[in-house]
């Protein structure tokens, strides 16, 4: 039930066409999904929020499995059905496997829980955990 | 401020003792930090976050490092300042570097803001991404 | 699939009545949407929020289109499907266009991203923020 | 570091002393807390909020020591630094022992977790748990 | 739409099986909930969050209507569709009506306001609240 | 206690100036404030952030003043100290009043309320709600 009609490709503007082909061809993808067709409603914000992801989730420091976990764990902690889906599928495409999910949501829970152990008590950071970080 | 006082080792009882022992053991370091003190007011409740703890982060089907990332991925988006800073700290003794923690920033940054876009446009879910999941 | 069955007008005591004959009136409705239904199984509660909506969404200060775009940022963060489809509505209805609700979806997910990097990096407030506002 | 000044009795316009009077004499204390000074400087907010209070938190058919330890459970989850203080002070002085507290926080702590293992998931909703409630 | 296939009683390994036994025993139903169903695809995860479940959701400081009640404002704070959904009945099996259930999201939705106030207006936590708390 | 350190005009790199001069002559401020200099630490992200926010606060279908009253809504409901400073300062340079600053947080705080309440209750949305939207 989305609030927006979703964009297909054969009644797109040029400018949204290049960004799914973009996205096709970096994830060598035959299509894309229905997250891009209803961002194509703003063509602008399309082309911005494909740049980000782009730039953020390709290879860096971390891997690239890595960073689809990450992402799958703020999904989860926000509950984004769609973002849960559809970077799960990600992540299983990268080598996540079930065990892997499972443990992810097992870190997930855990964190949660404590997150509100420490705000629930007001616990004070520790001194060692405050002393600047060099880099 | 934490709302109750922090149980130092010489102070606490033999119970508890037994897990401040079992978590400087496990984690090879010379005292537990600040949230196992506070916890220590509900020995029952220290024991069991302990035992969850030790359970869920150690070696699994997910490298030990990858699990503080997502750690501080949940607890970053939770806004959990103790956990922030204490996994941060448990990451960085894993080995997270300068460059992982800011790709790893970028990501939560970047799935907190399409998790909005793909729950204000209510997308609907990929029928692909549906599929049910072979174990 | 509510967990309360919904009260129409006609199975309504004079109470809940007497609050959907105002809701009626002042938003010049025919009837009232299911949010008010369901509160109405808690007569003195639905006379309590319904004050406060009309108390607060009213004219002031701010307006009153401002203030239901305000109410999609909050529900689009929270993530309440019902909230962000009434009071898209209700924003549509006081002018909000398309590219309106494009921008404000922007504002909230880059709100969101900016928010955790500000979390994340437990950066400090820079003093000119700090200084008293006067009133 | 509030960001509006906090308005004292003794300033206070006759509106706002109007509410602070009711505030002390339904609570029984000497002097109002500063989250009814903030919030002074909008009386018509500070009416509202007050009234929501005392209609909401007041006898009904739940114990006012047991909507106090609700009060807590969401702060803790929001991770609202001056209401769980404030809060947990209230329900302190309506009895609540460090026992309860303990409980309390153990209880929000795992019902965070377990949400994220059943979004996380996807879990279908039990047919059981759909039925309508009869009222 | 779940992730994972649920695993009914005859399927499951003699360790699943030996906790879903535990949780009707304890329960006194006769089949275990989904939630369980799902969580059984990871052995070692089920047996973990029933433990913490059957400990901490039991006989202690508080009620265990209560504490069911604490459950269900967390999820509802969280927007848990399957928690919610799970512990309002597990609420009303423990004698939760449905005055109270409307009570306690009234107090839910007015401590999810004021949490946002006093977050909003950065008030200053009271010298009285920060006062330690004897144990 | 910000997690890395800030990076000063004079310390900083090429890449990192030309930024900073593009903040400073886009705001017309003299200084870049903390967000910026933390986030230099990571030119890349520097970069793109600021991109985005230039990009997305700039000129559009919203006033630039309702963007800002908007971030400060979402900041406020996810309790970041950090953006409910400095976006409730640029806010305030955009024309916000102090009367229309407490209007937002009452809208919040009622919006992040009925959120509960519609989630709590789980309310169907309502057919007319669920029409397509016509662009």
């Amino acid at each position: 039930m989305a609030l927006v009609p979703l964009i297909e490709y054969d009644a797109a503007s040029p400018a949204v066409r290049a960004v799914y082909d973009d996205i096709m061809a970096t994830r060598k993808v035959p299509a894309v999904n229905n997250f891009w067709k209803a961002l194509a409603n703003d063509p602008a914000n399309l082309a911005r929020v494909w740049a980000d992801v782009k730039s953020v989730m390709g290879a860096g420091a971390l891997d690239p499995l890595v960073k689809e976990l990450l992402y799958v764990a703020v999904s989860v902690t926000n509950n984004c059905e769609y973002c849960i889906h559809s970077h799960a599928a990600a992540a299983r495409g990268k080598g996540m496997t079930p065990a892997m999910f499972d443990e992810l949501l097992a870190v997930v829970a855990l964190a949660n829980a404590t997150n509100r152990l420490a705000n629930g008590y007001r616990i004070d950071v520790d001194a060692q955990f405050r002393d600047p970080v060099p880099r």
